[in-house]
């Protein structure tokens, strides 16, 4: 059952030790079949190493699991609320890498500093507001998930592939698991950069808006004309 | 004797430059035998590549060599009154690792910034007050483990697996070697995002107590739900 | 065509990710070849790990393609800039290496705070000026190698070979695609440590300018008695 | 002739950037023939993996070439005069590595910030005085040496076995030339751990002098008790 779809996110959970962006079982990578609505993911606390293709649980949206032994992660049900709210989207990363979790834990959106957040981030990457108490001792999952919802009521996803949930770390994601990960990587460059430039300089600037739209739109839409096609092989 | 205990205490201690948390011989791992009481320890000042089985030590809760020929690691007597003060305990390590060694330095508990030390340390990581002069003339090894003892008078062992010895650098334990050395590594990791959390924003607050029980109880405890089994499988 | 610049400049983009300059496809390496005026340089957007000798282009200083199918890298019209202005370089590279790039995002000149830096760049790594929102939306790429050539109006390129490009991040020259990326390696290290001694000490000084100019001319020009020529094998 | 001496000395500079001192050939050891008076150092500017044994040049504590085709390194003079002076130590090591060399660029001293430093340094790590314009214009680095040995005259260079040349970077040396390289090696990380001592608490004190005492005197003098011998197999 679904078997392209759980290499791909076999591969994709493997790339995140090897990307250092987790240590021990600090990570999952989940991916949705859009035609049948069902989802794969990480099982819950099973090393890298261990990963076995039949390992990885099916489920569908509601999260109840249509395949496999294993556990989800225990993150499943924030995974589930992005891939309802977001249709654009084909695969979801979370990890407490250092950089991007720095950002969340001291509750700050990620301004942008330069261009290389520009080629991939069209505007600052933003940072959820706290869970209330109710939200956390009550499905607390599914209410980070809905959190992030609420951050982007105004702001599109598919142009700001990325999000800091307040004193936890950074969630990504992309069109499927690998553009999800590489999301991942580019942001948790991009948090490092950015918190040098700030410790450097404290009146460190936004980038000029012009810059912003020159970067982003050059990689990205209908003129882009970074990489060998017309539309950035992404 | 102690075959068993030895080789896993020879493998945590191969661990440490593995993981990155020493260099030379800047570090030891011991485990007891609750049974009899016995206690395995690396040899002092030997490097980790040139260690063997025989090498190691075995001691007494009062420090008297019951095998080997090697004199047991300078800390030895420090590891003997947190074995003797904290029964729950089977392993324990001690390192001079950077980010743990900076707080230790700086005379400054790790303060709950995120769910990553929530996940791991229910509560913020406390350092020891200062040595008296008195105390590092006279039986300086055992002071030392008499002021972590000390230090958590109010404190479970079992919950915070960790402490910062001030000016010194930290100890850890766990249920074995292992688990020590696994504390280790997260509490090496979760001192250095605290270090950059606090450097981005001297404002950065701890984290709200419903998500430290949140995050604390879904991994450790009667109700967790992470991982495979009903208790994490540590 | 080229055959031996092409394999010059293929190594030295293969250079980029094992010096940890680059991830993905962030940098790009350029060479002229001064007798006929052509200039090799990176595909667009190709993997280093993918790169073949047929892949480069060939183009004429007015950015007309001469040989090869793909695309060049989008910073194509920058490096023909400074060639056409810098006549003593061979070689150009760009980057988003993340130290020279928080310099870049920071709009900071590198000051000359050791004599590392000056045994490679005599006087400060400068910074260009912001581009106007005309000179982004039109010629975006050759007007950054315009605002490069302005910045150098009254600086020689061969004592200083490199600059900042404000809110983006460093450019690199030097006889050759090697020499480039060779200057590449060392104003990233002379970045690194210039921010770690501005934020040790607020008050850190420039260089007393006997010493810029012993180490600088101790390596460089007439005088040189570092190494086993008179003049530096560079 | 002193083909063992030889040996040592390219061994210990192989050390540099495996212990990632260095780059390119941003540094030099040396050892010295107390019997003779004969001095083996690397050549100047020759890469690390092309040294050879029969590359070493031999020279005496005046800098004339005994033996050998090359040009010692250019920091030479600064050697013999460190040989001369300190009758106690038998190699010396320079490097630039980065965090030794953000201290002498701020100009700074190392304080006793913890009890690391405490193990190998018996005291802060000092800073030279900078140098005049006169002691740079001419014989520059006899006078290094010479400030170097200034700088000791109430210090006792076997008890703190390195120097920060303001503005330059780190000197070590040893009983022989591994030892200064393991001590530059120790040097570089009791540098990084300080500096981040202070950026997190610029209220950090040094350490309390009977702690100082006690790391420093059981790891070294007639009463040490750390490692397998009476006196620490240094």
């Amino acid at each position: 059952m679904l078997e392209d779809l759980k290499k791909q996110v076999l591969e994709a959970n493997l790339e995140l030790p090897k990307r250092n962006l987790v240590i021990y079982t600090w990570g999952n990578v989940s991916a949705i079949d859009r035609k049948t609505g069902l989802v794969v993911i990480k099982p819950s606390g099973v090393p890298y190493e261990d990963l076995k293709l039949e390992d990885f649980p099916v489920l569908d949206l509601e999260g109840n699991k249509i395949e496999g032994k294993l556990n989800p992660s225990s993150d499943t049900l924030t995974h589930l609320e992005l891939y309802k709210a977001f249709p654009g989207i084909g695969g979801i990363v979370h990890t407490h890498s250092p950089w991007c979790t720095i950002w969340a834990q001291a509750g700050k959106p990620i301004p942008v500093l330069g261009t290389t957040h520009a080629d991939y981030f069209y505007g600052e990457i933003p940072v959820t507001r706290k869970l209330t108490a109710q939200e956390i001792v009550n499905e607390y999952e599914k209410n980070t998930g809905n959190v992030i919802v609420e951050t982007f009521k105004n702001l599109d996803p598919n142009n700001v592939p990325g999000v800091l949930v307040s004193g936890h770390g950074p969630f990504n994601w992309g069109e499927n698991a690998h553009q999800a990960v590489e999301n991942a990587v580019i942001m948790e460059t991009v948090a490092r950069m950015a918190y040098y430039t700030q410790t450097l300089s404290r009146e460190a600037n936004p980038l000029d808006s012009h810059l912003l739209d020159k970067h982003f739109l050059r990689k990205h839409g209908a003129n882009a004309y970074y990489g060998q096609n017309t539309k950035e092989q992404k």
